[in-house]
């Protein structure tokens, strides 16, 4: 059942575990260094839709039922989806998931949401709440650019400390079993603004939620950055990745090797002129379901340390003068004993 | 703690309690049938705000904070906040309650909103997952008009199928507690779409997805309408909840007396100009907070089904030729007995 651990953290003992996973994504994600690895690679970046926000939704439909498929159990099976997106309103969930008659909860954490859509569905799973539940993210880098930023024909120059929207959906299962991955703990995120301004700068305005997050959870717990085989934050990319190791040195809790970041890993930084990194919610959701899951599987990594972070801000709070607020959900997961 | 009940429902037997709740306005609410009942009335409706979205941020921190406030406890002992509102990735919560620095799980059901975050605060309340936790909505007519209609300089001609974008907004803390409203069940909504593209006509959008949540909770729970002293659909207004009516009579139990739309309640149709009612995140959650939960403190109500409907579509969608899907949360609350 879940129960409060230290002040922020909940773990979970009732064993809620991922039945299956899988991750879609674009063809830049597939010349990517974890492109062999996703389920399902798309030339086209339509995905034979008419536009980029419907492809979005065709990438999340495409990720929840190949993870659904790996279960052997059926859509009238799952009792809650947790979902969402970057796309104003969610739409890219809502219209993806639309035909799947299942109910559905629309989430809202940024590019942070596989970690808060994941820790729901653990929560209510351990909680006798639902016996099996969704978690789907995604993004869509021409959809994201147009939305936030530069219509794409304007080709606008990209700052060094710019990321690159992931292409890419993941999708989680969660239930009872006996064998597999398992989700542990959660710790939720808070709000974190020390006013960054600069949208091409995700990354810092990041980072402080991110080390924020994980410091509660590390003094929560009592535990050490070492105690993990490996911490991935998601999406800080390479200045907001340096910007956490910074934060936790001072904080006292040093992350050392075992400490990587999403964005870091899903493109080829020298190659594939993503400048510091990937981000978008389908980021970190296609990392964990192309990489960090499988790896857990194997026996390679049993206890990861998942912690996608997000930036809250919206193209109408920037134009107002906002600062960007970060969060960072962590989750973590379990496996083998 | 949370068991399932029938195929959707869950029920929650650990007493996840409202121990404070606030409803808020501008100056329209605070002319209407139910003005005298809000915690409090802003007659300017930029709340001393730079812009109408700060304005409905602060909707958000006023409504929360005097929830709060009625509780007797701190901030520091809220675990968890659930918010969500209608715009472009839910900056009114996100803004609004940045300096809370409590956890946060933003949430996007649209007009549904309130419905979800008190759902998912009461099933982590009765979880053990939280001990105290907050749940949170708003919405205000000028960020909603132009962002989703018009710039209100544009002078549109409003239809009469049309609602009114309540300016409002309504908070909740769930606790555990011996005496106060409960809340004793949740059914999670499915995405309902049967065409509808009018976005001047949400409530017969809205209207099968109330009727749907309603019929499979009527269902799981072996109840009929007249089991509860108050349904209150949120946001159908008049053509939107005519149509659950018939809708609920096809499926064989047909809503009596005893139900009513929120929609209906916030706004006096016949001087206030608001053609088919009120809508918006904060119009169920302000009548909720306002009107419902005080009905029942003072003995008035004692079971009361609360299922505010939203519709999720974009301009983006819409745009792009896709119909408006709508979604309805129910929580059943109880008191007394």
């Amino acid at each position: 059942m879940p129960e409060r651990c230290g002040q922020y953290t909940i773990t979970l003992s009732n064993s809620p575990t991922i039945l299956g996973y899988a991750a879609v994504g674009g063809k830049k994600e597939g010349e990517g260094p974890l492109g062999k690895r996703f389920d399902a690679i798309f030339e086209d970046t339509h995905l034979g839709e008419e536009t980029w926000e419907k492809a979005e939704s065709a990438l999340q439909r495409e990720a929840f039922t190949r993870a659904l498929d790996k279960t052997g159990l059926s859509k009238s099976q799952v009792q809650l989806l947790f979902a969402g997106d970057l796309l104003n309103q969610n739409i890219a969930s809502t219209f993806g998931l639309r035909e799947m008659a299942i109910p559905l909860l629309g989430q809202f954490g940024a590019c942070s949401t596989m970690g808060q859509t994941l820790a729901m569905a653990a929560t209510f799973v351990d909680s006798g709440a639902a016996d099996l539940c969704g978690a789907v993210t995604s993004s869509h880098f021409c959809t994201a650019e147009r939305q936030f930023r530069f219509p794409l024909e304007y080709g606008g120059q990209r700052a060094p400390t710019s990321q690159w929207t992931a292409t890419a959906a993941g999708a989680v299962v969660v239930g009872r079993g006996s064998r597999g991955v398992r989700v542990s703990a959660v710790c939720v995120g808070r709000v974190q603004d020390l006013g960054v301004t600069d949208m091409n700068n995700m990354g810092a305005a990041m980072a402080p939620a991110a080390a924020d997050t994980l410091y509660r959870f590390f003094t929560d717990t009592g535990t050490v950055p070492t105690d993990y085989d490996l911490i991935a934050t998601g999406d800080l990319g390479l200045v907001g990745s340096r910007l956490c190791r910074e934060l936790m040195e001072k904080k006292g809790l040093p992350l050392g090797e075992n400490y990587t970041d999403c964005g870091l890993l899903l493109f080829d930084r020298d190659t594939q002129d993503v400048h510091a990194g990937g981000s978008g919610c389908g980021c970190s959701a296609s990392v964990l379901c192309s990489y960090l899951l499988p790896q857990m599987e194997s026996g390679a990594l049993r206890r990861v340390l998942f912690a996608p972070t997000g930036a809250l801000m919206s193209p109408t709070s920037s134009q107002q003068g906002e600062s960007i607020p970060g969060i960072c959900h962590a989750v973590l997961l379990t496996s083998g004993v």
